[in-house]
């Protein structure tokens, strides 16, 4: 699906746009079909980012993590405010009758895949997308549902008993959030990153903090640096018969050490979005502090200063509003 | 251990000797201590080759795949035909307690990591590596313990049902193994590889003989190329949320594209040994042609050639005697 720019005489919205490196704002028409969802708050993800810098040859509307409210569709959604999943599934294969059409070899991806996405006025998802938001759960919260998800899916692969203890790489959005999904399940957490201040979100939520890179030292890690060498670092830490995690989507051919791999027979799990239920719930119960992450917050229309702020340096979550 | 050159006076013995990128055939002491094995029949491995190739370093007597016969011992082991398992733990870490011993930190290696190895006429190990080889089962059976275990310790990690289909890339030693290890149990095999005459040794046991790389195809993948494009080849192979068992254990930093890996959310499981016991029942019971794997035999004094003939494009196994 792609929209039209907006013409005379049909309802219009605007959107934020990215084409050959570059961001805009620009009117549309609204989308039209399945259900239509005004959006309220939508976040910048590293993902967004990395289709601005032109992976996957995007061009079009992104965005994927949002909270909006259903203004056209069936009778009982209508007024509701919604969060939605990001994978739109043919509906019809083995991995959408399996509740998997987040890997259906057809599906569509809001923001990411021929599906244009959340950073609008509107957006529109399938009715079976949709959750409902309970009532007492702020925007700004609420709009953590997917990248939850996402750091959820890990339990979803791998079987981490309580009290188990993890290694997670990284103190960016993704890592944070992986490290206290793993906390409100009762595992012990060493997160290992650069920035104190960020850490402490963390730390706050009772993981150890690491420090020097130890060797063959943890049963699991996950690598959520998000950078190429994350991967190395995670194998050398992990012990024999261990697993790592691969929470690092790098863009790019990374160059692993088979040997490192093979001998010690560790495992590598490739991990990528998760049920969106299981993160409401998180959410919803106070275990995850995503207020403290978020760092910035435009209007929708100034889009182009909100990318540019979530690109900068250190900065976690950048929301854009629609109100 | 190392063993000294021999001299008068001492017992001494011949090896095959690796350094400096090269092999030679020169005298050494009898190995002491442990069980003093006498060397009958031994298997080239490409690890062999590698180890020449001046891999971790090497140098010394290498071998690892070995027949012989107890020489010197405890009494109930004395004259026994054996192979042995080639990790010597420490025998007090987790890893030993557990019967892991093949990923203590403290092991040596038989003829890899500080153990002289079974190029030898002579080679020691501890008498809880041994196993007792069946009367019936010939030497040229026997010396395929040690890649057969390698072979089985796939089903030790990964739960493959009987009837599911698993993809094998490769045709050398290694492949053609796994292949049979895995019809023996039950397991379709869909075996890639580009010789016909050596695909023929699975195809007779059961396999079907893949053609044309298909996408995202299998569950279970194998990569046993040798090769650096090896795992490439079987992340594209494999379907979503399937599983790549890396048994390339290839000795330099291969580049994987990481969302190949993330996105459709594939396991990559690092296979190195396995146990003895399930290897030497399955030969027992004739389930591995290991015969037409036999390209080659040669004294333990000519090494040399032997080494020669091991590196020769499209040789299986070559087996060095001492008799």
């Amino acid at each position: 699906m792609v929209l039209e720019p907006a013409a005379e005489g049909r309802q219009g919205m605007i959107a934020a746009y990215l084409e050959g490196g570059g961001v805009s704002v620009r009117k549309f028409q609204q989308p039209k079909g399945q259900v239509l969802i005004r959006m309220t708050t939508a976040g910048i993800c590293n993902t967004d980012l990395e289709l601005k810098a032109g992976y996957y040859g995007f061009a079009g509307i992104p965005g994927h993590e949002f909270v909006g409210v259903v203004e056209n569709g069936p009778a009982e959604w209508m007024g509701k405010r919604v969060v939605g999943e990001i994978n739109l599934g043919c509906g019809k294969c083995d991995w959408c009758r399996d509740a998997m059409g987040r890997h259906c070899p057809k599906r569509t991806v809001l923001g990411i895949v021929k599906h244009p996405g959340a950073f609008a006025e509107y957006l529109t998802l399938p009715v079976e997308n949709l959750l409902a938001v309970p009532r007492s759960m702020p925007d700004e919260v609420a709009v953590f549902t997917e990248p939850v998800a996402a750091a959820c899916e890990i339990l979803e692969q791998v079987r981490i008993p309580k009290g188990g203890e993890v290694a997670v790489l990284g103190d960016g959005k993704l890592g944070l959030l992986i490290g206290q999904v793993l906390l409100a399940n009762g595992i012990q957490v060493h997160q290992f990153g650069r920035h104190a201040e960020k850490l402490r979100i963390v730390k706050r939520r009772g993981a150890v903090i690491g420090g020097k890179i130890p060797r063959a030292r943890f049963r699991w890690v996950v690598d959520a640096t998000g950078s190429a060498e994350g991967l190395a670092t995670a194998v050398q830490m992990c012990r024999a018969r261990g697993t790592v995690i691969m929470k690092s989507t790098v863009h790019e051919r990374v160059g692993i050490d088979m040997a490192a791999v093979i001998v010690p027979e560790i495992t590598l799990v490739g991990s990528r979005c998760g049920r969106f239920g299981p993160a409401l719930r998180l959410l919803q119960a106070g275990k995850i502090d995503v207020e403290s992450m978020i760092h910035g917050d435009f209007p929708l229309g100034d889009a182009v200063a909100g990318f540019a702020r979530a690109a900068e340096k250190g900065t976690l979550k950048i929301l854009l509003r629609n109100r």
